[in-house]
C-alpha cells in the first residue's frame, strides 16, 4: 500500500551467493584469489592510527585523491574521472544520467551480458532492446540496429569472457558519433584492451572500471568511470542528488594506493592469466568447450552434461561455480580462475564427476 | 547532448565544505568531536589481518550482521531493519521506493529542513510541497494539509535542532494512517525520543538513523532504516536494483561493533549534551538567540549581526560554522558542538568579533 509504483515493476539483480560454509572453494563471483597490494593494507592501517580519529570526519565528497590517482594512470585530468561505491553504483548513475534517450530510441545491450542491466532499466524506466550475440557468442557491432538512443556492453563480455579489440570499438565509435556508448570494463585488466585512451576522441564514450577484481578489493566497493568532462559532470550531478559521500574514507585511501601500485597489478594479472591458460587447457582435455576468455573467469560447457547438474555435482564437493538459467547459456558454467591449488581441485572434481558411475544421472 | 533529460533539472545538494586547511576548528558539518568506540577500531584492525585477504571478497549483500545488531538494540527482527551507504543513500532509496504517490498528493516536508530533500525530489520526479515552520521555528503537525501522499521530516529537525516528543508524533500517526511518513532521526541520539518503538503499531512509518554523528563514523558511511517488513522489502528491492553491495566489509564490521557498544554511545552522548548546554549558555550571554537544541549542534542568531558576516568573521579566525542563504534563517548560524576547548575558542572569537571596533562592518 505504501510502495511507490516503480517498486512493483522491479526485477532486482541476484548476485552470486556468499555462503558462510568453511572450507569452500568459491569460484562463483570472480573474486581475485590473492590479497590486495600490501600498500593498500599499510594505508588502511595508517588511517586507523590515533584511535581511528579520522573516521569521525566525513570523507572528501568529490573523492579527489582517487580521481587524481586514476587519472594519472592514463595521463588524464581528474575532471575526466568519476568515482563511486563500486562499479555497480557507477553503472546505476550512468544508466540514469546518460543512457535514457527515449526520443532517439531504446538502450541496447547484448542478450547475453551482465544481468544487472535490465534491473537498472526497470529502476529508471528505460526502454531497452537486447542484441543477440552471434553463434560464437561474440558481440557483433555490425548488427546493431540504427534506431537506438544508447548502447552498453561489457568488454570483455560477462559471462562469456570474450573481448573485442579496441580498434573494432574505435571504428564503431567513428561510425556512430550520435550514439551514447558505455563500455563496461570490469574485467579489462586480465588481457583485454581498454577503451580509456579513446575518450578524448569520442565525447559519446564512457568507460567504467572496477577495483573489485583486478585490484582484489571487492570488499571495499570502488568503481570508476572515464569520459569527457560533460559526461563526468552528468554523473556528478546525479551523485550529488543521491549521496554526497558515496566513497568512504577507508575505501578512498585503499583505492589511491591500489591505483598507484601498477607493479602489483601487472604481476597479479600475469599470474591469473597463466592460471587461466592452465585451467582452460585442462578443461578442454576433459572434453569441455572453453570460450577464449580475456577475463578472470572462463565460460565452459560439456557436450554430454547439463550445466545445472554439473554445478550441483561440484557444489556437493564444496566447489561453487555459477550457472545461469537463461536461454542459449544454460549449459555453461562460469568458473572464476582461482589459485593453482583451487583450479587443480576443480579439475580433479570434474574428472571424478565425468568418470563416475553415477555420471549417467548428469546426462541431459 | 548525451545527458538524460532528468540531469538538466537536478538541484544537487551542496554539503558543508571539507577544507584541508590545518589548525582549523571545524564546526560546520556536525561531526562528532571524539574518535569512535575503541571496539570499532579493534574490529577494523582485525579485518586487516592476514594481509587484508578478506578485502578480496565481496561483502554480504544483505549486510545481515549489521541488521541483526541494529535490530537487537530495539528488540526487533532483522527483517524490520535496512542498512545502506550512509543515511543519505537510505533516504534516497526511501524517496524512490516509498515517498512517490502522485495519485494521492505531493510529498510534504518542512520549509526549513534538511536541504537534501528537494534534490531527491528532482532526481526521482517527485512533486513536493513545503510546510512552513511556525514562528518559533517548530514543526506544527496540526497545520499539515490533508491532500498529501507522504511526509518526511527530521526529528530533531535540521538545522533548527528542535525536536518533537514521540507522543506528539504518535498522535499524528494515529490520526493519519493513510499517509506514508518518514522520520529522519540522524540526530536523535543527543537527547530526543526515537520513533523506532512505534514501527510495529504503524505500518506507514519508516524511521531512518545514521552512524555518522552519534557513533562518530561519518567517515564510514552507514545509515539505517526501521519499519514494517513491507516497507523494508521495498527498500531492499530498490537497493538490489541499484547496487548489490552498498555497505563494504570494513564499514559493516565497524557498524556492528558501534551498534553493540551502548555504553560508549551513552557516555559520548552525555558529554556532547553537557557541552551543548555550556555553549548555549555562553552564546545566550553574548546576546544570541539560541533555539533549544536536541541535536549535536545549536542554531543561533544575534539581533545586531548578519549571519553571513558573522560566519565570515569566524572563518577569518579559522573557525568554520554553517550559514544558509535561505529565507527566514539567513541570520542564523548552525554551530556543531565541538570539544570544550573548541567551544571555548568559538566563544572567545565571538566575544572578540562582537566587541571589536570593526564590529560596525558586521551590522546588518
Amino acid at each position: 500500500m505504501f510502495w511507490s509504483s516503480v517498486v512493483h515493476g522491479l526485477s532486482p539483480y541476484v548476485p552470486g551467493e556468499q555462503p558462510k560454509i568453511v572450507d569452500l572453494i568459491k569460484l562463483n563471483t570472480n573474486e581475485n584469489p590473492y590479497p590486495p597490494s600490501p600498500r593498500v593494507v599499510a594505508a588502511l592501517q595508517d588511517e586507523l592510527e590515533a584511535d581511528g580519529a579520522s573516521l569521525r570526519l566525513y570523507p572528501d565528497p568529490a573523492s579527489m585523491a582517487v580521481r587524481q590517482a586514476a587519472a594519472a594512470g592514463w595521463g588524464l585530468s581528474s575532471n575526466e574521472v568519476f568515482v563511486g561505491n563500486g562499479s555497480d553504483e557507477v553503472l546505476a548513475f550512468a544508466f540514469q544520467a546518460l543512457l535514457h534517450h527515449p526520443g532517439r530510441g531504446p538502450l541496447l545491450f547484448p542478450d547475453i551480458s551482465y544481468s544487472f542491466y535490465p534491473s537498472y532499466c526497470k529502476l529508471y524506466g528505460i526502454g531497452f532492446a537486447e542484441v543477440p550475440l552471434n553463434s560464437r557468442f561474440e558481440i557483433d557491432l555490425d548488427t546493431l540496429p540504427a534506431h537506438a538512443g544508447s548502447f552498453i556492453f561489457p568488454n570483455p563480455n560477462a559471462p562469456t569472457g570474450l573481448a573485442l579489440p579496441r580498434a573494432t570499438i574505435q571504428a564503431f565509435l567513428r561510425a556512430r558519433p550520435d550514439l551514447m556508448v558505455v563500455v563496461d570494463e570490469a574485467y579489462v585488466d586480465f588481457g583485454a584492451e581498454s577503451c580509456v585512451p579513446l575518450i578524448r576522441e569520442h565525447d559519446n564514450l564512457l568507460v567504467t572500471q572496477s577495483l573489485s577484481k583486478s585490484r582484489a578489493l571487492a570488499g571495499l566497493r570502488v568503481g570508476l568511470a572515464f569520459g569527457s568532462e560533460p559526461l563526468i559532470d552528468a554523473l556528478i550531478r546525479v551523485k550529488d542528488s543521491f549521496n554526497s559521500y558515496p566513497v568512504d574514507r577507508l575505501a578512498g585511501r585503499a583505492a589511491v594506493e591500489a591505483l598507484r601500485d601498477a607493479a602489483w597489478l601487472a604481476e597479479n594479472g600475469a599470474r591469473i592469466q597463466a592460471d587461466r591458460t592452465f585451467l582452460s587447457t585442462a578443461l578442454a582435455a576433459l572434453g569441455f568447450e572453453v570460450l577464449p576468455s580475456m577475463a578472470n573467469f572462463i565460460f565452459v560447457r560439456h557436450p554430454g552434461y547439463a550445466g545445472a547438474r554439473l554445478m550441483q555435482a561440484l557444489r556437493s564437493r564444496k566447489i561453487l561455480v555459477r550457472q545461469f538459467n537463461r536461454p542459449r547459456i544454460e549449459d555453461f558454467l562460469r568458473i572464476t580462475v582461482g589459485t593453482p591449488e583451487q583450479c587443480q581441485r576443480l579439475v580433479d572434481a570434474l574428472k571424478e564427476i565425468l568418470g563416475a558411475p553415477t555420471a549417467d544421472t548428469l546426462l541431459r
